[in-house]
């Protein structure tokens, strides 16, 4: 997607040297700053202090770390240390490990001076998958919104929570890349960008949505039941951590709030995802996913610009050190909400998800 | 309500010679400091830069600024000159005008000798009163919460939105009146105490609960609706702006997701608030009440303290300049989502409202 005019990948290359350059996403959305990344160290530094972010982001830079590390040595001790100095940055990421133990599987049976060109290649081709994916879930989702327009015969206005956009992902994002299909198809869209505390990731996509030029109104995440009772809303659409068999949705904290308001005043609401989000395990997630206890530091401080100048990174403590904290990270959205998973597969109803993607 | 140990009012006075102490509102919850003022035009500074904030409270500041100003001149000339510069502090407030034109009837017929006195001792009584009626609201939401506490036979979990604390009123707050005569009947409550973006009244809502003693919890806006779904609210409390005859709650934004939530998990939804707030013309507040749109900059910019010396008060920029943003002020909970109306009169299904207070 654009930023400034000029189309960006959240990661892409040099070849000659190989070097590997990223969006430091610790410095959005108050500043745009690129990373350019030489070495496994480089690329392990950058996924462990989150300047890199998202799963399937995360899993490319992984990769392309082992290529990097190829080049320098590419014995098999070589890597095995790759492997567990890169796995060690976000221990608790799952496509970080998949990405990982891919790669480790392609290059053990290689010679080793195949090794660094396979990973750079296989790297390349996630991150091209990548992409690929998440412009197919656009494309679906493109045709939800163009029935909505064709229906209303003026903008479609619609609300996300969180940020699901194009620097999460490679490129185009999952639920963002259906309002970018939107946009660039030429639909009026309108989009109301939740907040989302505590991390505010709502600046996130609000910076998105500027940069390439998507009318976008940024409110606080008590708003949107408001505006849905007047009217003002005509669609819900967010990512999905994890999806159950059944269409249950778990995504960032307060989407179920937002999904509770949209079926109280008959507005839509979707989710958009890749197949690989569905977990088929997964029956009730409301049951049986446990609550996910995040630091309360999340809570107690805000980050933004110094007021003065507008310009120097600053934040503000806002609670007593004495006040307890609570701070869950996600909540679940009961299937009975969904009206629709919006995948590279097609648009799906919650009840009909098991069986479409079986 | 106590702060450090100590019992206050947001408003109270000396007598010789006549003093006005407040509360320095703008300085919560980040730090603690009085006032005292003199003179008419200290009152009329201290409702205007919202030293002193909440209706009942400026009606009752308002009063005693009267009162000091019919030291000085007892004139008619006078009265009517300190009746146009303290409305003109807060010409939009419902209460000041009410207390203003009601002060003025009560003079305007005694000998100007007699005014200063007669203000002073109005002034007590509208601040008795108010406190009184806080008082018997708390009274009566008691048997709500004690009747919760018996069934539960634990502590019971109240879920509270924006800051309807004793600091808004003179004393004992409405839906805070409500738990701290639980609190010192010796009840067990726990409070969830909603940060309230944009303006984080939430963090006042901590603060009187804190120096009280009363067990709470903060969390962001967010986080509400997935505590319900895991049985961690047993109640919701609130306060009211205005209250239909039919029982729709208007309240501070984000209100009505909290109901709604409620609602979708079992849990009773109150309103606490002064007969004086239901609004017997109006019928269905969601299409009679106006939106109203609060100044942008409330959602652009946060205020806290310091992170280095968590001390000095401080304030971040998180928006960027071309960022537009919508900021309605209050949402409306329709009355099927209401459990009960709790007043000094009484605790009343939406229902009953009209018939009970007729």
């Amino acid at each position: 997607m654009k930023v400034g005019g000029q189309a960006y990948r959240s990661i892409w290359t040099g070849e000659h040297p190989r070097r590997v350059h990223v969006i430091d996403q610790t410095r959005l959305p108050f500043a745009f700053a690129t990373l350019t990344l030489s070495t496994r160290d480089d690329i392990a530094h950058a996924i462990r202090a989150m300047r890199v972010r998202g799963a399937p982001l995360i899993g490319v830079s992984a990769a392309y770390g082992v290529a990097l590390a190829m080049q320098q040595d590419s014995s098999n001790r070589a890597l095995e240390e790759s492997m567990a100095v890169l796995l060690a940055t976000r221990p608790t990421a799952v496509n970080l490990g998949w990405a990982l133990e891919t790669v480790k599987r392609q290059l053990a049976t290689l010679p080793p001076p195949q090794r660094a060109d396979a990973a750079w290649s296989f790297a390349k081709q996630l991150a091209d998958e990548d992409v690929a994916t998440n412009e197919a879930i656009g494309g679906q989702g493109l045709g939800v919104v163009r029935a909505l327009h064709e229906k209303l015969q003026r903008p479609v206005n619609i609300l996300t929570h969180c940020n699901a956009g194009w620097i999460a992902t490679v490129d185009w994002g999952t639920a963002l890349a259906v309002i970018y299909k939107s946009h660039d198809a030429g639909i009026p869209v309108h989009v109301w960008v939740d907040e989302t505390r505590p991390r505010n990731q709502g600046l996130l996509t609000a910076w998105e949505l500027r940069q390439h030029g998507v009318p976008h109104t940024y409110i606080v995440d008590n708003a949107g039941g408001h505006l849905m009772q007047h009217g003002k809303v005509d669609m819900v659409l967010v990512g999905a951590d994890r999806v159950s068999r059944t269409g249950d949705v778990a995504n960032k904290i307060g989407t179920y709030l937002k999904a509770l308001a949209a079926h109280d005043n008959g507005i839509p609401f979707y989710a958009a995802l890749p197949v690989s989000t569905v977990d088929p395990r997964l029956e009730n997630a409301l049951d049986e996913i446990e609550i996910e206890e995040r630091a309360d530091a999340e809570v107690r401080a805000i980050a933004g610009l110094q007021t003065e100048n507008a310009r120097e990174a600053a934040s503000v403590l806002i609670l007593h050190p004495d006040t307890p904290v609570s701070n869950p990270g996600f909540d679940v959205t009961p299937s009975r909400l969904v009206t629709g998973i919006i995948t590279e597969r097609g648009v799906f109803a919650p009840g009909q998800l098991a069986t479409s993607l079986s």
